[in-house]
């Protein structure tokens, strides 16, 4: 990295958004959860103008997993929520998919940019554990050093176009006495997926065995608390890829856009 | 109406949706301001396929004034928020707009639906109107018994594609103490309207006079009142008609669609 402005990945906690932006476009490889703490970070999906009308509406059908922060126009590798920032460089990895199948995972997708790709930023609910540990509802994912678990449910999105498939979430598991004050909280952040969808009984949702999530790590629940389900971006992109576009790019699960807005922009009171 | 099952148009307050839908069907023109009270109502905006994605990126860049319900399939007259329903006779009274010029005004739109219309329903601030009541906010335009003032102000609105234009609010007076109860019911309203988007201080919106409304009617302002302002669902049908798309078809204002849906469906909290 030699003379770069970059900051060190030991200090992105409390980087700023460019800062941590700039990292990653130096060559940085690291997950976001925990960097820049307090601004949001966003899924990124990027596909043919084609299929945007179809990825819209399926996102206005199924609010609560896909809540979309922006679109871009076609061919657009600039963000409103981010100035200056560049889509193609500034995540720390990428996909890039053809015909629904993942074929490379790079670090940077200036090469594979296409004029007609429209790039939909979709809210993560990393933007409401902030606001959690503030109100001291324990992040046990955090504690246990592991990335969230995540699991396909036996609950079908509602389909749009070419575009279905289940809804997937994310699990945290909170103290019983904090599950109201986690479900209160969450419920006013609607675009980073609001309350939760789920709270307790993981077999009503097809859940057999928490122990194995689909996504993300297992979590030991610990005695006293409850699993709470939020609903979780990653349900886009397994509805975009049963669509399988001839061309698609997504972040790598767990490397984010990380913007400059706050996460307190997303709650509405 | 002969022996139609419809509702007479004074016992529609307290009708069913689907009864004061049968009493549009079957010919009664009124507006729906206290009708099937606690049930949703919804703007209507039908478009050809080829302007469904501007207007759904408009209504995703500018959701305070354009929260999206629903959006159908092209060419259905069914909604999931009305089983049973019919979008092109349930509706009390349609306007037909032609290259963005009104060219009629019908009660039913059987004769010139198209096969490659999109139907937009979009969320109404008449839905909040009945929680502020619960909650002894006076609603001045009920009691003065006109309708609901709107203006045009000096923000513009996010453009997608084809659309652009101002953004337009609704007013009502409400007594200072009542301000800060008013503003905390309608945040959590979002899919209908949300939280105001302004508060006293008409001249900032470029509002000059509150006396003389763009749309609806002028309400006296009582002494003690502070005038709050809310996103308008009139500011999506604004803008398609800058589009001027070829065809269209729209509610005609004041006189939405009914759905089943309850108010309180649209609360996330």
């Amino acid at each position: 990295m030699t003379s770069s402005p970059a900051a060190s990945a030991a200090a992105l906690p409390t980087a700023a958004p460019a800062e941590a932006r700039a990292a990653f476009r130096a060559g940085n490889v690291a997950p976001t959860s925990g960097i820049a703490l307090g601004h949001t970070q966003a899924n990124l999906i990027s596909l043919p103008r084609d299929y945007a009308y179809d990825m819209l509406l399926f996102a206005q059908r199924n609010p609560k997993p896909c809540p979309v922060l922006e679109v871009t126009e076609p061919g657009s590798w600039e963000s409103v929520l981010a100035p200056g920032a560049d889509l193609r460089t500034d995540l720390p990895a990428y996909r890039i998919w053809e015909h629904g199948r993942l074929v490379r995972s790079p670090r940077e997708v200036k090469d594979v940019w296409r004029d007609d790709l429209v790039t939909f930023l979709i809210g993560c609910s990393f933007s409401f554990e902030t606001l959690l540990l503030d109100a001291r509802v324990p992040l046990r994912h955090v504690e246990q050093g592991v990335n969230v678990p995540m699991y396909v449910t036996n609950r079908t999105c509602s389909p749009a176009g070419r575009m279905h498939g289940p809804l997937v979430v994310s699990m945290r598991p909170v103290p019983a006495e904090a599950v109201a004050r986690a479900a209160a909280i969450t419920a006013l952040m609607p675009a980073v997926h609001g309350a939760p969808v789920h709270v307790g009984e993981p077999g009503a949702l097809g859940i057999d065995d928490l122990g194995e999530p689909d996504f993300g790590e297992a979590v030991r629940v610990p005695d006293g608390d409850v699993p709470m389900f939020w609903a979780c971006g990653v349900t886009s992109q397994a509805a975009v890829m049963r669509a399988a576009p001839p061309f698609a790019i997504t972040h790598e699960p767990g490397h984010m856009f990380v913007t400059d807005a706050r996460d307190t922009d997303y709650r509405i009171a």
